[in-house]
C-alpha cells in the first residue's frame, strides 16, 4: 500500500472557540476537519463552566508546513487567554495528496 | 515497563458504513475496535446530510500486516464513493500480543 | 515554532473505572487530562452491559516518564480483571513545560 506521511494536528479548546478555530484551520490550509465533543480537566484545574461536553476537540490531516502555521497562530492567539491545548503527530494515509 | 509497536488504525467515515467497516476490520484480523461519533467537513465541502454525529470514527490496535490491509481493503472499496478518511499511527502498548 | 516531544496516552476502559483512573493519572503526575464517551468490542468479545457510551476515554500529555508510570500501574491494577486498553504516542507540542 503506498502512503504518505501526513500531520494530524488535534486541538482542544473551550467550545466557544470553535467557530474562530474553525476559520483559522481552514484558513491557514487544512482541507477538512473532524470535531467531537469531549471534557476535560486542564492544568490550570476545574474552571468555571468546565462542565460535560463543553470542549470541543478538532482534527485535521495537513503538511508539515500547514500544521506549523497552525500551531504558531494558535500560540500567538489564544494560549495566552483561553484554555487551548494542540499537539501534532506523524502518522501515515493513503491517497496524501488530498490533505496537502 | 515492557512495551511492544503495535499499530493504531483510525477510520472516520459516513454513519451509514459501520456495520460493513466493522465487519471489514474484523474479519482483516482487527480483535476489537472503539467506536465513537463525530462530525466534521471533508475535502469535498459539507455534504447534504452532514451533520452533527453524522459520522463515525472507529480505531483498533493492529498488526502491521493488518494495518496494510485495511488500509488497502478500505481504499479499493470505499475511498471512490464515499467520505472515507484512514490513517495510521505508531503506538506503543503493554501486553501486545493482545492485538497481533 | 518550538515544540516539545511529550507522551500523549490514551486510556480506554469501562465507564465504572472512570474515577479510579482519573485519580490514578492525577497522582502519577498528569496535570491534566481530556475525557470522551466511546464504545467499542474488545478482545474478549461483546461484553454484558456493552452499550453505547458505556466505554470512556481518557487522554493525557505527560513526560515520558509519567507515561511508564501510567502504563505499569494500570498493567498491575486493571489489566487482570477489567477491560482496560492503554497506548502511547510521540506528540509534539508548544508549551511543552505545561505537560511534564
Amino acid at each position: 500500500m503506498d502512503t504518505t506521511q501526513v500531520k494530524l494536528v488535534t486541538i482542544i479548546a473551550e467550545s466557544v472557540l470553535e467557530h474562530r478555530l474553525v476559520n483559522d484551520i481552514r484558513r491557514l490550509g487544512a482541507k477538512g476537519f473532524t470535531r467531537s465533543e469531549v471534557s476535560g480537566e486542564g492544568s490550570r484545574g476545574r474552571r468555571v463552566g468546565d462542565v460535560e461536553g463543553a470542549n470541543i476537540r478538532l482534527e485535521c490531516l495537513v503538511s508539515e508546513a500547514t500544521a506549523e502555521r497552525i500551531l504558531e497562530e494558535l500560540a500567538e492567539r489564544y494560549f495566552e487567554n483561553y484554555a487551548v491545548v494542540a499537539f501534532v503527530e506523524n502518522v501515515a494515509v493513503v491517497r496524501g495528496d488530498k490533505y496537502i
